[in-house]
């Protein structure tokens, strides 16, 4: 595909194990902490394209923030195009001496493969890969559709050079998907407990209450923004924001910190300020959402407290992929695999599936978050192998669909 | 006097205008910010001790605190024994360039001599000193009784080297007093309107509201502590601590300030802080009032709020001069010089009557605070003169009182 070849070139190392453990163990082993891209996506275009995929590395950047390198990588060229997303840069390590094996050595013990990125996500990746390749191998590359990697070196960090703009790329070049599954850690704790086919969208507001600074002694000379504070923020939280819907949950408020910074004991200060977020559900929008905040401070204030609100622009809005045939599909792989009968979910943080969803429907599936972003970061070898199992069955019930009625 | 020797000693300059206008400029040439003496003490002392005063002029030090001078002068030996004290220590001038005048220069313009301690208090220890001299140099040094000068150079500051130690220092070497006058500027806007006879006590107080951490996301995985900050914090402010008394305002408590001083916008915080001041009245003690505040934190809190009160200590109590012959004295003096009956307040901030209480009765009367610590601090001459006038006419009554019944 011609329009992929404006890019850098990617050499051909070879990994002879195409195991989900030894995929994850490579991939561990560079350590790409966001920006870095560590060897990573370098490591594993390489294997994309001893496979047979095009791939191509496009490096994103931006005033102000740092140089992002990604990788976009498809074989075939019809349809259906199902294509797999994720990111291979990871958190800090923490402190070091914390970890029982070293974040970066991708060592197996008891069952259970330790590093930074084992779940969130060079381990979902890797099982992803594990499956593409066998599928492919399997088939000598012949098969009706398409199937793609989208992974970005920016998911951790300011998710500026990352998969929006990779989005935007793909879609200059006139690449079109029709289902993505992005392998973030969705599960708790078991592997199949869930599935995430949307999220809660996600505000910001900073409340600043104005008073007149002034002496304790002669508090009727002064006027105290902590009062009016109080009475606004607990006027935010006296009732919830609405009951949450059929495939969301309530939407929910959090202050997060309240800043006066007054050192001085016998000073009034002249303001107080508040920061909040908000997580809230298809029901709102942020601006509705918004005139809802200041309906309720305007009528807690009345003419009693002086207040300014300053909502920040978000560009986390709710989202919900409506559950169609592709969600049954990966359910039943699922379900037969572990037993268990996947949650449909729209809870917990934002991910990039909040800009892909504008590409394509897309829905969330990896391995057990609990250890996501901690020291000691793990995964166990089973649970690879497992979910490198459905995917390889969404990929045969995917393309197996297609084969028989030309579409899913 | 031999007890009062072991001091520095003191030279004599010669000043011959004792107007209380050339008396306060002399002082807010001094430029004694606390903790400079600035020449004022030195200056003070060389006036009384020419006028026939003992001076002696301690120094007292503490580990962690600037030395400090102060100063203490009697003439007599008699009963009965009126003490004039203040302060000629004065807070930073701030921003010269906005000064009309110098805040050391003492210039005189429009009627007004500016300056900083203008108001508090050189110039109203110019007064106390100008009637002093004048009542003493009228009597050639004999009268039936004691006046004295108790003067520190630690009221602007931390208070540890000053009052408190002078009184100490004066009652180890047998010093006792019968009544005392603080030149506090006590007037809120015209001479007269204004004598104080006591203050509310002062107590800080510290309050955490504990947590758990987590994402925004997740609050069920949190335990946001702002939601129990804002429960306790209306708590203490839902209803007044009491009414007032006869003498005294309401009690009155003033956050000061809330600091929870987190900076991500998607985590929940683990701890949240509030300070705040109450100031109080003769009903209270701190050990009442600290179990009041926490007997309403428990109830607001229940078991749903884990808090930490932290009480501190406090060296500022309620306290009450009850209004005597003594107070009618001044009163009387004041309603002559200026028509207005004087409110006997307990209003406003803490000053050094706090520790002067327990050495003897002490009411404030002083020049008008209106200007106090600001830029332009000034003073009227005209209001020099009528305080002048009014301290005078105190000394003719207190020693004439004293003179026809042997005490007051």
């Amino acid at each position: 595909m011609s329009h992929l070849d404006e890019t850098m070139p990617v050499s051909s190392p070879v990994i002879a194990d195409h195991s989900p453990l030894a995929l994850a163990q490579a991939l561990i082993r560079c350590p790409s902490v966001t920006p870095e891209e560590g060897g990573a996506l370098q490591w594993l275009g390489g294997v994309l394209e001893e496979a047979g995929f095009t791939v191509a590395r496009p490096r994103f950047s931006e005033p102000g923030t740092p140089d992002i390198d990604n990788l976009y990588a498809r074989i075939g060229t019809g349809s259906p195009y199902l294509l797999f997303a994720g990111h291979t840069d990871v958190v800090p390590p923490g402190t070091l001496e914390a970890w029982r094996h070293g974040p970066f050595d991708g060592a197996v013990s008891d069952g259970l493969l330790y590093g930074r990125g084992a779940v969130d996500m060079k381990g979902g990746i890797a099982c992803m890969l594990s499956a593409a390749l066998a599928f492919v191998a399997e088939r000598g590359g012949a098969f009706n559709g398409s199937i793609g990697f989208l992974i970005t070196g920016d998911e951790e960090g300011p998710a500026i050079n990352g998969t929006v703009k990779l989005l935007e790329w793909a879609k200059a070049r006139g690449e079109r998907f029709d289902h993505c599954l992005l392998g973030e850690p969705t599960n708790p704790a078991r592997l199949g407990e869930m599935i995430k086919i949307g999220r809660r969208g996600s505000l910001n507001g900073k409340l600043v209450v104005h008073g007149r600074q002034g002496h304790v002694a002669y508090p009727h000379k002064a006027e105290n923004p902590i009062p009016g504070l109080l009475r606004l923020a607990s006027a935010l939280l006296a009732e919830p924001l609405d009951g949450g819907t059929a495939h969301f949950d309530a939407s929910n408020l959090e202050f997060t910190t309240i800043d006066v910074g007054n050192p001085a004991t016998n000073v009034i200060p002249a303001d107080a300020r508040a920061t909040f977020n908000i997580r809230f559900n298809e029901g709102w929008t942020a601006e509705t959402l918004g005139a809802e905040i200041r309906r309720r401070l305007e009528a807690a204030a009345g003419n009693a407290v002086r207040f300014t609100l300053d909502l920040q622009p978000s560009n986390s809005p709710a989202f919900l992929t409506k559950p169609d045939s592709f969600t049954d599909l990966v359910v039943e792989a699922i379900e037969t695999e572990t037993g268990l009968r996947p949650i449909l979910s729209t809870t917990g943080g934002t991910s990039d599936a909040r800009f892909i969803k504008d590409a394509c429907p897309v829905i969330e599936f990896g391995l057990v978050g609990e250890t996501m972003h901690q020291t000691n970061e793990c995964v166990a070898v089973a649970d690879l192998d497992r979910l490198t199992a459905i995917y390889g069955r969404v990929l045969l019930a995917y393309f197996a669909v297609a084969s028989e009625k030309g579409e899913v």
